[in-house]
Formats: C-alpha cells, structure tokens, sequence
C-alpha cells in the first residue's frame, strides 16, 4: 500500500490516491477473507485431531499403567506398525521431513492418509510403552491436513507453501497449547539461522485457531509451576535477570547444547547401524522393542516408558517431579537411551516431549552442581535441549514463556540461545537446510 | 562439533574421536573467552551511557515542565544542534541508517563521535520540548561504541558486524529495559521478513549485560500495568485466548499497520518537501520548531511535546493515561503531527517513544468502537505501531511480554504481526532490506 504525497496537489491526483488507496483496502479484504475460508477449516481440522490425539494419548497411557504387562508386546507391536506403514504408507513414511521437503520444493503435496497412520501408529507405540512423543504426529496431522487444503484451491507454489507452513504450526500450537511457539516454530524450523516470515499472520492465525478448537474440545494442557520468579529488584517492581545466577544457566545452557547433539547423533547413527543390521523396515521397530524391555529391566523402572509427564507411582522420575524438591542424576540420561531405541528403530511419535524430559532431568541433575535453583533449570533444561535438537531457539523461548510465565525470560532465553549454538548442524530434521552456520 | 560413531569401532578411532572433542572444547571456550573480553567492557560502556541519557532525559523533562517558556527557544536550539552536527559531525548525521549500512557492508565503521553527539542533541531536543524518542539515541551509542570496539581487535567482516549488531541490541535493551526484545530487535531489524541469527548469542549478552549495567545505576524504568489478564477457561487454569476478542483486535492491529504507515510516509515525504525548502540542511530544525509551536497553541496543549510517557498536570493525554479508564480520541494523530514536524526538519532522538505513544493512543481511541478492554488495546498499540513501523513484529511481541507479562501473549503476537502485515515496504529505517516482501 503506498499513499503518494506530493508537494504541489492536484485535485485529480488526489482522487486517484484515494481511488487506489479504497481499491487497495478492497484486494486486502478479499485476499484476507480467501485466506481465512481456507485456514480456519483447515485450522479447526487439525485442532480437532489433535484433540482426539491427546484424548486418546491419555486412555492409552492409564491402559499402560493398568495393564503392565502389554510391554512384552511392544516388540510385536512395532511390527504392527511398520507392518501398516509398509502396506499403505507409501510417502508417508517420510514423515516431517517429507512436510519440510515439500515447503522448500513443492512437488507431490503430504499424503492425506499420512494424518490417520501417524495417529494410529503413536497410539499404538505409546499403549505398549514406547518411549515416543508428540510434536511429530501433531506436524504430521497438521502436514497433512493442509495439504489436502491445497488441492481443493487453485493456489501458487507461495501460497502451497505458506498453508502447509500454517499446517505445521496449527498441529504444534494445538498439541501443546502454545500458538505463539507454534507459529514461530513453523518457520523457525525449515531453516537453520534463518527465518522468512512472510508467512506471519496466515501461520498464526492458524496455530490460535488450532489450540483454540483443541481447547473447545474439552482438552486441558497440563500446567507447570515455577515458583522461582527473579530476584526483584531494591524497588521490588521491575525485574532484571541476576547476572551470578546467569553465569550458572549458560554453562546449563551448553550442557542442554551437547545433549541436543548427543540426542540427534544417536538417533541418525543408531539408525543407520539398525538399517545395516535389519534391512527390511517394517520389521526394525521388533528390536526397539526388544531393546526397550531389556533397558527397563536395566534401569529397574518403568517411569521412563511413554511421555513421562507423570510419574506411574510418587518418587517416580517425571517431568512434573523434575521441578521439584528430589533430586534425579541420571535420569536424562536413561530417557535418552529409551527414546534413542524408539525413534531410531522406526516407531512413530517424534522427539519432543521426551526431549522435554531429557532436558528438565537433566536440569535436576546440574541444579546442585551449579548452585542454582531447581525449578528455574528445570524449565531452562525443558526448552533449552529442544532448542538445541530442532534448531528453533526462538521458539522454544516463546514456548518457556507460554508454559512458565514472562518472570524467567532473560533465562530461558539465555538458555535456549547457547543451547541452540553448541547443538551442531545436524539436528533431528533431517530435511532442515542451513540458512546460516552457527559460526 | 561433529562426534562420529561408528559401527564397528577401533580403540584408536575413539581415542581420535575424543582428541577432537576435547580440541574442539578448548577452542570453543577461548572463542567464548575472547568474545566476552569484547562484548562485556562495550555493554557496559553503552549500559552507562544509557544509563546517563536517561538521568539526563529525567532532569531535563523536569526542567522543561517547570520553565514553559524554554519551548520558545526550541527553533534556536534545533538550529544549535543543526550547527554543532553541520561542524563536528562529519558522517554521524547518516544516523541509524549508517549503523545498518555498515553492518550489511563493513566499510568505514560507524564515527565514535556519534555517540557524544547524539546524547546532547537529544538531551538539548527534549530540553525545549521536540517530540522525539530515544531509540535512535540508544542504537546510536551503541553502534558508535561497538564501533569503536571493532578498531581496538583484529576482526574479520563477520566479526564486525556481530560486533555492531551487539551494539544496536545493548543500546536499545539497555534503554528501555527489555533485553531479549533487544537482542531480537538488532537481529530483525536489518532486513524486513527475514531475519538470520548467527549472532543470537554474542548479541544477547550484550543486550543483558547493558540492561543490567543501565539497572546498576540505578535507573528504573517505568512499570506499565496491564490489569487485563484475559478470561480464564473453565478450569481456571490455563489461559487461551478469546476468540470474540481475537476479532476485536485484529482489525485493530490494520488499524496500527496503517499509522504506522501513514507515520513513515509522513515523515519520509514531508522530509523531502523540507529539503526542497531549505536547502541548508542546519537550518531546517528552526523549520521545525516553530512548527511545533503552532501546534501547541492548536491542539492548545503541552502533553504531545517530549516523551509523554506521563502528562505535565492530571487528565493529559499521556502513555500511562491511555491504559487508564479516560477516553482520548485524537491525541494519537496530535502526537503524530509533533513527532512528524521534530523528525522530519532533523531533531535527534528516535521514533520509538512517541510510537508507542501513536499507537497507545490509537488503542485507546479505538477500544470503545471495537468494545474491547481498553488497557489491552491500548498494550497491543504500544508495541503494534512500532512493529510496523520499524518491520520488526517478533521483537516488538518480545517487549511487550517484557513490558506487559505473558497472559496477553496471543494478542500482543496477534496485534504486532497484523501491523507488520499492514505497514509497507518503507519502514521508518531507509537502509533496512527487503528480506522477504510481505504479501
């Protein structure tokens, strides 16, 4: 919109200012509402699996703890999935990478059926005990969904590529109740070190439409309390970021970095060594499972099985309890090993929330060491390693914010930052491209 | 850091591996090391002189409010700073603009002088009454300070330009207090629709370290209460934003976009037309002066001069009173015109303050036709007509979580992105790039 002015007016000029200024508002208009009758349903699509998503996570998970011996299946089960996968998959398998891929280069389009078989497939990982998430379901559905959008219009490759951008944030910002990180998180993530946003107000229309039908539904997020709120200040108002307490977070901050790295190495490399030993796919999912029960008789616990933001049992080892007073060394280090025998075996779910787990554990495990308080790196840990593996650092910022309140941002910021900066190039996107190195 | 596994593995290869990692570590460290030997003494130098500009401002604003008639000196004491530039300045008059230029092209490197320069052609510009910010003023120093930090080492063109970049995020986190929206602000604002963030970390702790530097001081910055804290779900618990609400604020933020708009066009075009008329480009704030005293006997009101984050006497119009219950129909567009008249004859100071009083204003005008809270609109306008005006929504939603708190996060993000979308190409920083155009 560009409203000329001159220094010496015309009567007629100024007419046709206004004429362009009035057919600019029109276009504006109709553009805005096209986008709209495209993303709300789009929107309230995605929000709405996500809410059966979530629903269904919740059964699964008491069906687990009720019924403990469903473990010994997981084997089979991740037969049963790849199984699936492998007859009527097709693309599918590519999973959020083949999503990113098709916002780069739009080619072939996300298939519909991808949206029923993820949600199916980490419904079933997590009812026999998978160490799995949910953000790669969640960007899966919301992939999905708005791709079969883009094939009811007539849209350009831009426009291809800003709806399944929008799909990506609608699944994030539903799934966890965080529009704000999922809109950025959309198009944090294509690229490391750069961000095109272009595509702003569409993404977030979409994702606050998403988290809002998800939360008509009936679904309540869990909440996490973070007692710690900053020193105040000598006038007790304003809030500024402590700098002692600074200078123990950054050194947090790389300890989240290098289990980001860690985290992602393991899961490209123990995949690459589990498609050497087990050519055939959908049979691979057999040794996570295997896997998975033998780490569960080696860590002596169960807690580490499925999302891990409740404890089956008090003292367990859990998100929740993580911001709590006891004290847990090593228990990062276990999830770490279950969710790397999940995901690079081939079961469906995504990395995310036990990232979370990885990254509030091991918060736990430094606060002591660092003389810092528990809660504050906890919630530092919990978005900081997630930063770090997906290279969205100021999304994840967005998100601490979302979960813990504004009191901690200069922490959360800080630790997301430095994680972001020591996690390497290669993180769990696989189709992630470099927009610019780290250094 | 690159950490190979492999399959089959050799007691070599390992001892190779950690060779690397523990090379790599040590290198990492002195880098960070040599960084913050750089960032650190610059922050602090920025963090002071900010602090002082502020003091300044304090006792200066006083003096104006208790000495009315110094606002008739104000064409002479443009036309003082006009001269002082004219002899002394050199290229320091190129401003925010050079600052982005370097960084984009390292050449000359940005004149230390500018910083002494425009601390007192804004502190002498407030004395008598312009309607100018501080922003400019903060991203000056810092970039001249940060400048001069980039002649005492060895660096490459990289390096330098992180280093200023540094320098814009301290001055303008420093000066208004919000740290993580002034790390963002210097990595978003140098193009429009994309930002690169290689720098994410150096320029974060230079923005903290300012801030805290600034605090140290002394200097409090004012606390903006927001009690709107939007409608509780069911459970009580979890906040998500209102859809009826959501679609009070949107066309709110079209209606920010386009002041922001209509600001930058006015000041840019009404610039060109007082170069027309007076080629002498130190004379031209006399121009503006008497301008701004006519407006005073028009609006028949002293509050639109200065800052106005509070009112000269109780019931004027001022950024605080727009999140009162008192309603304010025009002050936005009297502020507009004073701040208009200041910029576009050449006083010093910055756009920001008085944008957050537009677009405060603006909120305030407009809550009772959309029937909306009027402290929320008037919240969302603080921070909206800045993002649209300097093209930077994600840092503007950053210091309005840092300004306002987390629970209006989605109308805050809603708000500022909408008037990004809606503000055009030509922000009210010339040198900024087209990253990505909008639509």
């Amino acid at each position: 919109m560009y409203i000329p002015f001159s220094f010496r007016p015309r009567r007629d000029r100024y007419v046709a200012v206004m004429a362009r200024f009035v057919t600019g508002c029109i276009l504006a208009a109709r553009a805005a509402a096209r986008w709209l009758c495209m993303l709300l349903p789009m929107a309230v699509c995605v929000g709405s699996l996500c809410a059966l998503f979530l629903w269904l996570l919740d059964r699964v998970t008491d069906d687990r703890l009720h019924h403990p011996d469903l473990l010994y299946a997981l084997p089979l089960a991740g037969v049963a999935v790849g199984l699936t996968y492998h007859v009527l998959g097709r693309q599918a398998e590519g999973g959020n990478n083949l999503i990113v891929d098709q916002i780069h280069e739009p080619g072939g389009g996300v298939p519909l059926r991808m949206a029923p078989l993820v949600l199916a497939g980490t419904v079933v990982s997590h009812l026999f005990g998978a160490s799995v998430g949910r953000e790669g379901t969640a960007v899966q559905i919301g992939g999905s969904i708005a791709s079969g959008f883009t094939r009811m219009f007539r849209l350009t490759a831009r426009e291809v590529r800003t709806l399944l951008t929008a799909g990506i944030a609608a699944g994030f910002g539903g799934v966890f109740g965080t529009p704000v990180a999922g809109a950025v998180f959309a198009m944090e993530v294509l690229s490391i070190g750069r961000m095109e946003y272009s595509a702003i107000v569409p993404v977030a229309v979409a994702a606050i439409a998403a988290d809002w039908t998800c939360h008509a539904w009936g679904i309540h997020h869990v909440t996490y309390t973070l007692p710690f709120r900053g020193y105040p200040d000598a006038g007790g108002t304003a809030f500024h970021a402590d700098p002692l307490l600074l200078a123990r977070v950054a050194p947090a901050g790389v300890a989240f970095g290098l289990a980001s790295l860690a985290f992602a190495q393991a899961v490209h490399r123990l995949g690459a060594v589990f498609r050497a030993l087990c050519p055939v796919a959908w049979l691979r999912p057999a040794i996570g499972g295997v896997l998975t029960i033998v780490l569960v008789f080696l860590a002596g616990s169960r807690d580490y099985l499925g999302l891990g933001i409740t404890a089956p049992e008090p003292g367990g080892a859990s998100i929740l309890d993580f911001f709590g007073p006891a004290h847990y060394a090593w228990s990062w280090l276990w999830k770490l090993a279950f969710t790397v025998a999940a995901l690079a075996t081939g079961f469906k779910g995504g990395e995310v929330t036990p990232l979370f787990f990885i990254g509030a554990g091991l918060g736990n495990a430094l606060a002591p060491l660092l003389h810092a308080p528990v809660d504050l790196l906890a919630a530092v840990g919990f978005v900081a390693v997630f930063a770090g593996a997906a290279n969205t650092p100021l999304a994840c910022t967005l998100m601490g914010i979302e979960l813990f309140g504004a009191a901690d941002i200069v922490y959360l910021a800080v630790g997301c930052f430095i994680a972001y900066l020591c996690s390497g190039h290669s993180g769990i996107y696989r189709a992630q491209r470099i927009g610019t190195r780290k250094t």
